[in-house]
């Protein structure tokens, strides 16, 4: 399977997120090419600033393996993770991170550019225009 | 109440979390004077590398509060908050950290000094001794 293939998991993720009046975005993990956790930003519902798609996501995954490290997983979501995730996604091992939009405000790149493990590899811009405009859209709407 | 009271607070959830197994960090949040979350890191026992004692501490509160911003609230950790913690203590707009030991390898300052939102007020090394102590202590034990 490509990483198009599992960010369209990310991005119904991202549309349930929507639906729900959630700011759209969402992620998958996978490992040995399934999917172990799939999660969507829940903030409102929940009203807690830790309930990001990467952090449930994450939680989820560890809680499938039974272990908290998710060496040889790839995350796939939406739209680059934030300082908050990224360390979370470094204190997991996390082999891999995909994700769809930049974010220049927000993302880790800026901001914690060392969150990561070292070893792990990471891959933006995928699917980055489904992920884009559903954030941009959604935002344009609460204006 | 002063600082050091409420530290001694984080500091017995250190201990609580220290009898577990855990490492032994603990955190409170205090809002106008009142202790409301207490929470100690619980990542062996939910292999869940986010149950960080202050992420726990923040979801705790938000839902005492019934909103998820933590404005006019001040945490108070036995330990430098991670890049995760701090990432999450920002999105919180959490107005005070107060925290006991530094931590020089894994803390926000080093690797996402702008992680806090940007009115926080920190302040570090209250009880530091003490905080470091256990620490320094569970990590020689380990060895």
């Amino acid at each position: 399977m490509t990483d198009e293939h599992y960010m369209k998991q990310a991005l119904q993720q991202a549309h349930l997120a929507l639906a729900e009046g959630e700011i759209p975005i969402g992620a998958v993990i996978v490992s040995n090419g399934h999917i172990i956790a799939k999660a969507h930003n829940l903030t409102e519902r929940l009203h807690d600033v830790t309930a990001h798609s990467e952090i449930l996501a994450i939680t989820a995954a560890s809680e499938y393996l039974g272990g908290k490290y998710l060496t040889d997983c790839t995350l796939y979501v939406t739209v680059e993770p934030c300082i908050m995730c990224a360390g979370a996604l470094g204190w997991s091992q996390i082999s891999r991170v995909v994700y769809g939009a930049p974010d220049e405000k927000r993302g880790f790149r800026a901001f914690a550019p060392k969150a990561l493990h070292p070893r792990c590899e990471v891959l933006g811009g995928v699917l980055e225009q489904e992920c884009a405009a559903l954030m941009k859209n959604f935002f344009q709407k609460k204006r």
